[in-house]
């Protein structure tokens, strides 16, 4: 079966993981969508970088996972500057409520690998 | 602003939380269903619960967090019987793949606390 795109191919734990919760405002439905892509293709060059998922329903409700491989290359990727402003955008109009949260990925298992033929 | 209902409500951190990300069959969406509405329900009524969030697309691509105050309920929560037989038919048949992680929570902002414009 060929990998799902939408599904990080991440390497094996440990690994780094923010998860961010939100919910969106009706706001500006263009200017979100064409700065959520500038925002994934700009992540994807950034040091440490392992994958991203992200999906939102017809709610506003949407969950991004982005992978990285250290603590520090969060913090970098936090502080470039074009991510800077995304975020101000976000906070000021974008989003409705958020939640950001940093991990530790301890563990992980996919279909094929799981190990029995529960999760 | 009242909290929204769809974001966890967790308490502050180190706490647990398992990422499930997955792409649905087309198969049995009303037994799918069913069986998550039965599964939420039974999740929060384990030990160390904190809460969950989860959302799908049009796609069919859907993440869940959900979030535990310790390895051990994640590992209890994993045994319980009817979790562990929804398991098995998501296995089988509701999942085309999925991807399941499990991770400690260090850090976490919400837009009500986060400490400048930016996240």
């Amino acid at each position: 079966m060929a990998p799902d795109p939408r599904l990080a191919a991440t390497p094996e734990p440990p690994y780094w993981v923010v998860l961010f919760t939100s919910r969106r405002t009706p706001a500006d439905p263009e200017g979100y969508e064409k700065m959520g892509e500038a925002m994934a293709e700009l992540a994807a060059k950034q040091p440490g970088y392992l994958g991203i998922e992200s999906t939102r329903d017809a709610e506003g409700v949407g969950i991004t996972l982005s992978y990285w491989a250290s603590e520090q290359a969060i913090h970098d990727w936090k502080r470039v500057s074009a991510h800077t402003e995304a975020q101000r955008r976000g906070h000021a109009g974008w989003y409705e409520d958020f939640v950001l949260r940093v991990a530790k990925v301890e563990r992980a298992y996919t279909k094929a690998t799981s190990p029995r033929a529960g999760l």
